[in-house]
């Protein structure tokens, strides 16, 4: 897709399309017409093919989608056709949780986690290592990982980061409530979740729907 | 604040100011100018003036903005300043994580956790004890219970919220890989974490990067 120019809007409702198409797959569906996705996914028709028009023509007139072709190649825009290698620091609730989820079909799969108290030491997670803080850096030195879930607490989160870009971590998925993007290198990619904030959103939400 | 329209994506700004203002406030900060936190924040001051002008005159020329004021002042829009009740469905590393975050300052109190695994009976995780999913319909007749935090599988996701919705809930704050929104009476505001979409998110800005 070199070259081309997508709005960060329509970039932002592509995983919901590939999550869309991916289970049309499931069910073995073949082809859908802009206006049954439309009424599936609850957007309107127009606004599918005004989406999907940015990639070529994909759909055709009487014809509609190619479901497999279609989620091929949003999952290749998304960069999801190749595998990228991921550990998580914190072997916490939340860190377990992540690990639990399995995302190789998202193409990211986790290899090992960190954490620095000595209990989970040894310990193996769907299969997946826990290995003391301390070992992170000759870890890095003998395997390409690409991305780092960070599950720390916000006060030990930015010290992290930087250690991870240190030893060549491009991405970071960031659990910790802070803005790490302010204070890190900039070939570095950090995606945030702040929880906290999304439960803020649907607080708003709450009060301008029933006050 | 009833009939101010205030735009979607300064709403969307709100949590992290009320995040950059709570942390200013807990160093002792009293007054802070729109050109210091736009430093802070990597926001522009102008963005910042235009942003906080929607709340009224809290900025004054030569002063900046007064903390306390204008924290306790976004807490109010975010509906913050009052108390809601949540509790969790499933108790599994996503659900504990959630139960340990404690988010009684952002004005979510955890008072219960739910699961069907009968060897969560009787535990108890930072004070919140878990009962059996069986037990929910009764719990929430004699509980006023706002919000349910959802993080269960997504074939379990959208037959719970509609009991939920059901007994009354009125926000679900919803983990599950799934658009529960799409098929819950109105009255019910649903806030998604994706974090597979999240994922991917960070995928496709890898890729613009490094390729």
């Amino acid at each position: 897709m070199s070259g081309k120019e997508i709005s960060k809007a329509v970039i932002r409702r592509l995983p919901r399309y590939y999550r869309y198409l991916g289970d049309l797959m499931n069910q073995g569906v073949e082809r859908i017409s802009s206006g049954d996705l439309s009424e599936q996914m609850q957007v309107t028709a127009s606004q599918i093919r005004q989406d999907l028009n940015n990639f070529g023509g994909f759909g055709q007139q009487g014809y509609g989608y190619n479901v497999k072709n279609l989620y091929e190649e949003i999952g290749k825009i998304l960069g999801l056709d190749r595998m990228h290698y991921m550990i998580i620091i914190g072997a916490g609730n939340l860190g377990q949780a992540l690990a639990n989820y399995n995302f190789d079909k998202n193409g990211f799969k986790t290899i090992a986690m960190f954490d620095n108290n000595p209990k989970f030491q040894g310990s193996v997670i769907r299969g997946i290592p826990v290995y003391m803080t301390e070992e992170l850096p000759e870890f890095l030195k003998n395997h390409a990982v690409d991305v780092a879930a960070l599950t720390l607490p916000k006060q030990y989160a930015a010290e992290m980061a930087n250690v991870l870009a240190d030893n060549g971590i491009k991405g970071i998925w960031n659990f910790a409530h802070t803005d790490l993007d302010l204070h890190l290198p900039d070939g570095v990619v950090v995606e945030n979740v702040h929880l906290s904030e999304s439960l803020m959103q649907l607080s708003y939400n709450l009060e301008q729907k029933h006050i």
